[in-house]
């Protein structure tokens, strides 16, 4: 399959060359699921026998990632506004994630996907459980996942490790590379010393990355501190865990010293600053986190502590917040916060070839629509990307040579059937706890 | 004229009346400029001769009040990004703001407007210079505005203060009472006592509203303390200027003391929680100022620092970072947020009947659509609203009782040829500076 998208904007952000100014009339060609050129119309290659998609006003860039969520979630959007995290988790989502069936489970991750591809997110990295119901469901929609089976241990009896191994060992690679799979153990808190070690050895043995929360409240960090004798980053490199490809979710009560542990061992921070807010977790020292080297890339989290999968609006907070909090305006440039919706989360999930559009890239991308009050005038195009543009702008999503949603249409995904299942599906899941 | 909006969903915050609870098929009916019927289909009166809207899938909801921007500085849009503020207002802003002349104040603020009618903002409280011109736009335009001519007055000349005086005394109530105006001096760092005296008295007489930037900056805050030994409320209070209803833009330097005083005498914070990020001001006090029964609405600053007119950001913005800022998840509900959006800030433009879906209420109005992926489930609709809606999920904006927006057409603003203008406008004017 051949396509080629023409007269579109490309940025220096778009194509990872700082040193290439913007491109107003460009090209994309994609051959099967590789990006086969990208820059000047000029100079492009002839490229015939390929479907072609108009690009007028649009910028094209690659897809973004969402570094942390747990896509099932959505089903629980709203739900406890405002409660205190414990009470918010005990009585409001705990109770509810009980009623989970595996089709609700499928219905919750077709509704989070086609929120995620609407606006413009074509990769992401996820931990729940049902996980092999979800990597069907991937397998289906179309989607690139680095799917993790949530790993929680009290008792060292590594039950649901040993399922997480066996649904890797299944998906790892499957589907044209378009789905991966980590080991996911929750948290610090809620795995023992012997399971982490078990899992440090199992990720390294099978090259896989490992993706868990760390350091989320200051409450995780002090019963790290009385636990381990140390924090949660010494303690993962202690276990062996930073011997591995680390995706650690929020990392917001992160020292200078664990940042540099960080940097040491290339682990990626994946940061979700809307989460932190909304659970009043606090905000992470990003600021710090890149000036030291470390790699820093965005997540929505689940829609329960969001309420959305639009990383458009993280793409936003990330250098607003930082500016906010250090009191200084000139940090975290529009490049860095781009990079850190793209090509830094498409690292992190073990995909040297994606994040960029570049010769030989994965062809994940995106069209977005510049002719609009909000983006004009486009005196600064990658700043108008940063601070203006809305997930809503997203004209097109391509995932793997395939365009997955164009203009209102969903490729693999029936929108009214799906939207009018999920609403049943949610309400009835909790009509069902409210009888129980 | 009359219009009959049909099934629609009305939320207890689109009416005001916490006791009701969500009415899921309702009419709001419009006789010329008023709500004459918002409630249950069933118990609606009939209704003849309407033009008929029909809002399946849709809230109903009270129209956005923007209540601080600077409207024309949409041509910024993207200028100096990540500058410290003292370069950027000098090496970015005002020298672009001296390449301004009225043809280019009239479009930018007719682009302006499309923003903000896009997104669901049906009112907006300005300061800026060329007011007239802005008024002129405004008139044609068919928005609300309260506007306010900029006051600077650093040599007790007040000269600007006579130019706003004479639009004030032309415009107030102009155009079916949907332009109002105010006496804007900038702030206290920019003007004298004699002119704040002179200001508090003739708003007073004039029975207007002041609007004015108040401790935006720790900077701002110190100045005021060696300038006049007391806080910019203290110092207002002083100079009779709260006397006056107050529009006060940011208060992000704002002690308690600061805040009772606005609370004792009912002024309204202008609340902008995306500029003061971006500008490294700060973050405001807000959970306390609620606490205190102090008003608290929102806005958006001008575009250069924001950089959009996209209110929805706000509105989720101001929940999220109290709650991340005081670490306390249960600060600022939904509730709370959608009335800083909305009422409160009517009721300080000087409208004690607009804001809410009510009988004699004026029909300033927006359908949002409820129908797609990132607003199901509806398991909590009010929360949906604020953290997950999107701006472009508005379908319909009605002013002062008329269609201004719907379905991606504007009925006073021909959209392409104004992108075009104002893109070559903002152009034009960096290319004239770039030649000085």
């Amino acid at each position: 399959m051949r396509t080629r998208i023409t007269n579109v904007l490309l940025t220096p952000g778009a194509t990872g060359e700082p040193h290439i100014p913007l491109i107003p009339d460009a090209e994309v060609h994609i051959s099967d699921n590789r990006i086969v050129y990208a820059g000047p119309a000029g100079t492009a290659p002839v490229f015939e026998n390929a479907d072609a998609i108009g690009g007028e006003g649009c910028l094209c860039m690659p897809g973004l990632v969402n570094l942390h969520t747990h896509t099932p979630m959505v089903f629980l959007r709203g739900v406890g506004a405002d409660l205190a995290l414990d009470d918010w988790l005990h009585k409001a989502i705990f109770p509810l994630e009980k009623q989970w069936t595996e089709e609700l489970i499928r219905c919750a991750t077709d509704l989070g996907c086609m929120e995620m591809l609407r606006f413009g997110t074509t990769a992401f990295n996820d931990m729940y459980f049902y996980t092999n119901a979800i990597a069907e469901t991937v397998r289906d929609n179309g989607m690139r996942a680095l799917l993790g089976h949530g790993i929680v241990d009290f008792d060292e009896s590594c039950a649901d490790m040993a399922e997480g191994v066996a649904m890797a060992e299944k998906w790892n690679h499957a589907c044209d590379d378009r789905i991966r799979f980590s080991l996911a153990p929750h948290s610090e808190g809620a795995t023992t010393p012997a399971l982490l070690r078990k899992v440090a050895q199992t990720a390294k043995a099978m090259g896989i990355p490992i993706h868990t929360h760390v350091s989320e409240t200051d409450f995780d960090l002090q019963g790290c501190l009385k636990r381990r004798g140390m924090t949660p980053p010494a303690y993962l490199e202690a276990m062996g865990v930073l011997d591995s490809p680390v995706i650690a979710a929020h990392c917001v009560w992160f020292n200078d010293e664990d940042i540099a542990l960080f940097q040491k061992h290339g682990a990626t921070v994946a940061h979700n600053p809307i989460s932190n807010l909304k659970l009043a977790s606090g905000v992470a020292p990003v600021t710090r986190m890149l000036a030291a080297g470390c790699r820093v890339a965005l997540g929505t989290d689940g829609v329960a502590s969001n309420n959305s999968l639009n990383l458009w609006e993280e793409l936003k907070l990330m250098p607003l917040l930082q500016k906010g909090v250090t009191l200084d305006p000139t940090v975290v440039s529009p490049a860095q916060a781009l990079a850190a919706a793209t090509v830094v989360g498409a690292r992190a999930m073990g995909y040297d070839d994606l994040g960029l559009l570049r010769e030989g890239y994965l062809a994940d991308l995106i069209l977005v629509d510049t002719r609009n009050a909000h983006m004009t005038p486009a005196l600064d195009v990658e700043a108008n990307l940063i601070y203006s543009a809305q997930g809503s702008d997203v004209r097109l999503t391509m995932v793997n040579g395939k365009v997955l949603y164009r203009d209102g249409r969903f490729a693999t995904l029936n929108r009214d059937e799906l939207l009018r299942r999920a609403e049943d599906g949610a309400q009835g899941m909790r009509r069902r706890l409210a009888q129980v």
